[in-house]
């Protein structure tokens, strides 16, 4: 069960009220890289994990994540305090307020929509989407799929950071910024304490396709370095001559029942495309017959 | 530019049409760990790339992993081509096809709304999205991001393996499968050509908090392991006794212009609840005057 | 700050796997009305909120409701853990595996995508959306909001449990299910708290437009009742009559400057519909010049 | 079957184009609080209610909100006007509609995307989702959700209001305005014309838990009133004491088969993280072996 | 303004509940061609005409597809009356209810979430989006698109009624197709009706480009016809050759200031991959270092 | 198989970085009526498709369309080439950067979340989606589709010409805008080449209600034109007195069995709403008993 304490886990001190700044600031609270992302990928993972030692981990910080949306939900709410006044009494001068909310779009939804409160939004007001959570109940998937996150989300801080002027934002930035960085330790060491980890899963697959780098992509700026070439790599360099791969005649076949041939038969013959017609075409008559 | 030659990478072989195994394949045509979603993930990437070694190999995979979205979808095609022609066609037994259409979801919405040919679906029928796509323009961070997405990708590629009893299907899954753990080695490596790539991103944060272990959640099943102790750990396990971590009162604060303060006080005292009141409410009157 | 006792608020008790019935429980894990929506609902509230009293009540009730989300979720945990084993060794008998897997579309996806553990979809597998949370950030608004949520998902519990066979899942949603009873009276008596809570906001509107009925609907089934007759309602049964409401022509229009005006009028000119063509269609001439 | 009058129910009047504006009016166009949100709400309860009453009400309750769609809509498209017409014909100044287009991001999309039309999105131009209809087919629950709808819908309005200088403009939104009280005063008196309309639906749950309010957030600002104390109120001060709270050892178990538990055993195993291990992790060495 | 008949424009009869059956018919409600993407598509482009002619009739069909919408969903209200009740009641087998809602995932949401009444959601339960809307506000484009919109619901309304055996639902099945193709007309004269409708729009582009067919995919299978040949097409044949088209070197260059030239130089070399490193990967330990 | 040329179809040349002119590309690169879009459209129609004429185009067509895809991505990311290294190496003058960013929603969020990419959005910041592309697989229907989609995308170039003042990206611009139009021609050429296009599919209809035309809107504003008179039309004006259509009396019914009527029943009568109740509601007494 959740408990909660109403001190935050940082202090939250800032400067001024801007509700521009604090559509920028929804992108670690709804944004896909935000902390409702982090804490809903870690607490689904931990409910469904039966490892104890991962299931304890997963759990810790799933809650701080929680604590860590609580922190910059609180920042949007501080930067919203100002707007969230003058909107539901009324501003005195309204092309004043007009003018503040038309800039940005995220500033109006908030407004609008949302009343100057955190909403579950990206900075485009786009909504918090489950889509953005990528787990699949494997454990070196889903580690791997955990450290992508952290440093994902610690870029974006990066750059919240250098977006900010407001020094004690930037502070309590600045902690939720390491607080990934250490969350990308764990999980990294989590995953190198799987014995066998790579390739994830339990199938090996076909030998001779996982050493090949097949160079489908030719022109000015091909470069070579240890991710196609050298070690254990053979280099397919003339893709077309190689098609297809596995051997066979590179096309899609399907075996058909009598009844089923018969009525994709039936489809085919009566919307065929006849070659030989010359059709006139709006295109051509360029619309109306006069 | 992109040219396409009409050999597939593989050679499809489908013994018989299977609509309900059809849909199950659309995880990886349509679904979030898909082909679309890798071509696209690195496809992207390649555009916004400033480093040439990154940008040659971004661009080979991608391409391959469109070759792989034509594979999978061929075998969609395969698996629906009796459907298609019997529901254009109209079928002789409806009970038939009712009953057919009846067994899942996505094959009643292939049927009716997609006629048939692969649609970009999971196989829930959920439309694909590019919120699936995480990419944010750090390399360190990016090709995390596809080592792990390769790594889940791998791992659903196994578990339809696991569900196919065609042979032909499960050995052109198997190349499919192959492919994915190569390509996570090409970005396993391409993330270790790159010097310093941990923490991700320019800045080193607060160090006090950057080897911190917060243990937030407590009781039966606790353990250790080395990515909670050990090493350079610190951990705090009486998280609320030390509640705020960085000092401060642990609250969030703002301050406001006396323009603002007004504002938002009348919305306070308009809106305030007040604890005197020993309201009636619907759930006491159980509903109705009589 | 969230803290974590590895305790649930209610024990959970499985009686076997059944990957079906755990599809219908992700409604309330990922659905609309699920826990999450409402642990979501109340905590962004909560951190907007300027009342001392309902920011308490709030926080309270958000916190637990995730550890609702947490007793839902792994009652989905047990119920997948037989698939999860299976789906991840490979199944000794494909062919079993297959048919419990065609049997619905969240069981297929829950095991390709999710591998067995809850996810954040509604039983139908679409992915859970902050669409689904509708705050606005008026008090006597997000108050009736929350009357009206915690109502829905009394009643989606009530039909779980009607659908349930285990006995001590039935309890654990009974026990689920009261506690939405619970949270909905303290809705209500916060909301009786506020003095003048109608109508919603500040703004009385046009008084002569605040008790009308608009009878728009005529025909076979038209019924009186206190909520479009008698007391002060005044019925306005020949809708047609009356137009406009308010006076004028009942049209829209708009001021334009003579630049404005000269762009558009271009614009009417150069896509103008002509009365008089007698326009050859596709539609008549059914496809095809031979 | 509906039936269209080309009168407005409220003559529109725009002093002049302002696309600015028409993207704020989006929220009530295609926004989750806005009319087709009502219309199509009203109307899908109308078709599957089964009781007289109701279904009449909720009809004429829906066609006028269809009316009101089609308000809001002709404000959007006369607040368009001028942009349509430059952004068709070519504006001879380039710079210009440059600049104002890059003003807001759905003015931009209104132009490029809907071509100064009125779109189906809210004011930061997100699609309109029947995510936002949360109708459940019990009448009290949707009721309740009728009645929270029309008390959002109308703080929207008295938003727009707020920000709207245009008199004309401001007085349509004051008509709409209202009609949504007039509308949550019919849903309230229908609410409570059911008799026993508390709890929601059939099931009466566990006595025990439905007046038990449960502290679960502690701290500085805990409050008390009616919500959550004084008349039947049961308080829970110690949460965790209490764990967990139908007795049970608060954890969540599951009976396996013997081959359930083969498999699942087998995949704990195989994955399970080995707390002995010391892992060299990429975080350590930093990214690459040089 | 809209008034309601309480008529429907086509009786509805019945034979018996069958909820499978009514989840197909979903994809007709608020699926992507169904009448509330029609009703919707139509009337927001008649709030933006500025053409009588068009307006006009977008109106009516508009409001013919709102009633076509009522149709359609009581044709759903009806199949799915018998499952409204016994959800409500609680039924008394649920062995039985469980299993005919464990038999399609939307069947199970429309019961669970919906209560039986009809949802705006595909046959798959994706709830409708206003991203099917394709309106852009230019009317030869809009006409075209409603052109194929009408094509394809007609195309739906086919299949559905190959599925269905009851006579009576086949009927109004068969009224809705009809009408569809009686729309297509309406809006094929339409864009006839416009002198110059091709290309749509006001530039006419470059004509060396307007005339050429790029032979992009190669292969067996390749066909000559009048959509690549004859006529005034200019075919390309080897495309690779031809690079780029229309001159220049084929790369993508941009003019940056200084100071963006030294960031993003910074960027280069802190983030270069140097292609002489031999990292140690996951991938080669295979995990842990033990 | 797909194979990449590292030379653009077409050479970008752009003048001087410009987030906001960046953002309103993205409409062709992730939006409705884009590049991905175009390209997925045909290539899921090209893999279902099984008339070896439209297969082959299909793909030629798919295949250019990724090929302008890299183009409009190619623009975006040098139109943001220079915002990108200002991110990423923190700026030196922060209100500056934080000024730029705040004008426009989509400019700050490619900033934040994609590093200055180009990211599969539309000009709004929403996410691309599968629910844009509206194939069915009959050809005559989809053939519409692609018609109608060319003309769309054809509109969209023409407007982010009108707004771009770089001539260098005009140039680029209209090179994509008249491929567009080469490729309605070929689907409309490709559509005529099909015998008996019209009506699509196999089913004719009710031929009693194909030339019906239904004048449901009356007012102000009524034009004949051939679309709805003259040729083959009838044309019914009075709607209300000719319901219903087909006969009958316009009622939705249905045949339950006597279990079934005995459930619906029961909860007809437990739900009924009374119109004899006098409700006391929480509109009326205004909150709070006191």
């Amino acid at each position: 069960m959740f408990i909660h304490n109403k001190k935050l886990q940082y202090t939250v001190r800032v400067a001024r009220p801007d509700p521009v700044l604090a559509s920028f600031m929804l992108e670690q609270f709804g944004g896909p890289q935000g902390e409702l992302a982090a804490a809903m990928r870690y607490f689904t993972q931990a409910l469904g994990e039966v490892d104890p030692g991962r299931k304890d981990m997963l759990m810790d910080i799933a809650t701080e994540e929680l604590s860590h949306l609580e922190i910059i939900g609180s920042i949007v709410a501080m930067l919203n305090k100002g707007a969230k006044g003058r909107m539901a009494e009324g501003a005195e001068e309204q092309a004043d307020l007009y003018r503040s909310l038309s800039q940005g779009c995220s500033v109006q939804t908030e407004a609008l929509l949302y009343g100057g409160g955190p909403s579950l939004t990206n900075s485009a007001g786009v909504p918090w989407s489950a889509a953005y959570i990528d787990s699949i109940g494997d454990p070196t998937a889903d580690l791997r799929s955990n450290i992508a996150a952290e440093s994902r989300a610690k870029i974006v801080y990066e750059r919240l950071i250098n977006v900010t002027a407001d020094a004690d934002v930037k502070d309590a930035l600045g902690f939720l910024m390491t607080r990934e960085i250490a969350h990308q330790k764990s999980f990294e060491n989590a995953l190198n304490a799987i014995h066998d980890n790579f390739p994830p899963g339990k199938l090996q697959g076909k030998p001779e396709f996982a050493n090949l780098y097949v160079h489908a992509s030719h022109g000015n700026g091909e470069t070579l370095g240890p991710w196609n070439s050298g070690g254990d790599w053979r280099r397919l360099d003339d893709v077309e001559s190689a098609l297809p791969l596995g051997g066979g005649n590179g096309e899609a076949e399907v075996q058909l029942t009598s009844e089923e041939d018969k009525f994709i038969s039936a489809f085919i013959r009566r919307t065929r495309s006849d070659p030989e017609t010359q059709p006139a075409t709006n295109a051509e008559f360029g619309g109306g017959r006069h």
